[in-house]
């Protein structure tokens, strides 16, 4: 994504305080991405995105984000019917992680186990009960 | 933390359906922890876990973080007095990511800039806006 790179924040206020988005992605150039539900808040997965990625969400309004295992972006949805419409993105005080809330399209779902959330289990007393509530 | 690991699952549907908690820990030893209010859902934070940060965390009530930048273990709140009291733990369907439901404690702030939520700013038309709404 040569074409339209994120800029580095100068100072730790900038980065903190200002108003110019400056992504911290990581060693893989990578940042973390929370999707929540937009009407109730529910967690629905945490994802990976790249610059490209980060982009193409913010440009199109549908979530992307980058397959660490497959090593490649994908538009959540593109099979499975499960598009996530953005309704709001925050990005959090060191801009190294962002908050997408979305509207979930299709069946409603974001999970390919066919939950609602990928975070369908309790850890209770070390073990996993699974409590899709 | 070799003296209490946690186990890997031996297939995909122990990962995704067992009871077995089988964190799979990256390259780096950790995984991904979104945290939110118990009472609101709204997430507070995103940060790093490795197996003792989990262990501690499930075995003492009190949330502990890997710092990524210092490389140490931490106890939230430590310093701050923003101790988050786990109420609920999950884990996503791969097990590389868990959401936290947390009370905080001392100010009931989570942020170090001195916001209650580390995603007070919304990203508009490109721009940040601090909205701590």
């Amino acid at each position: 994504m040569t074409s339209l790179p994120f800029p580095t924040a100068p100072t730790k206020d900038a980065l903190e305080r200002g108003e110019v988005l400056a992504p911290k992605f990581d060693a893989n150039g990578l940042i973390c991405a929370v999707t929540a539900h937009a009407d109730t808040g529910e967690v629905l997965m945490v994802g990976w995105m790249n610059a490209e990625a980060l982009r193409l969400t913010l440009d199109t309004g549908d979530v992307h984000y980058f397959s660490r295992s497959r090593q490649e972006l994908w538009r959540k949805g593109e099979t499975s019917g499960q598009v996530q419409r953005l309704v709001e993105a925050r990005i959090d005080c060191d801009q190294d992680a962002v908050v997408l809330k979305v509207l979930p399209q299709g069946d409603g779902g974001a999970c390919h186990v066919g939950f609602r959330s990928c975070f369908y289990r309790v850890i209770e007393d070390g073990q996993l009960v699974e409590r899709a509530d």
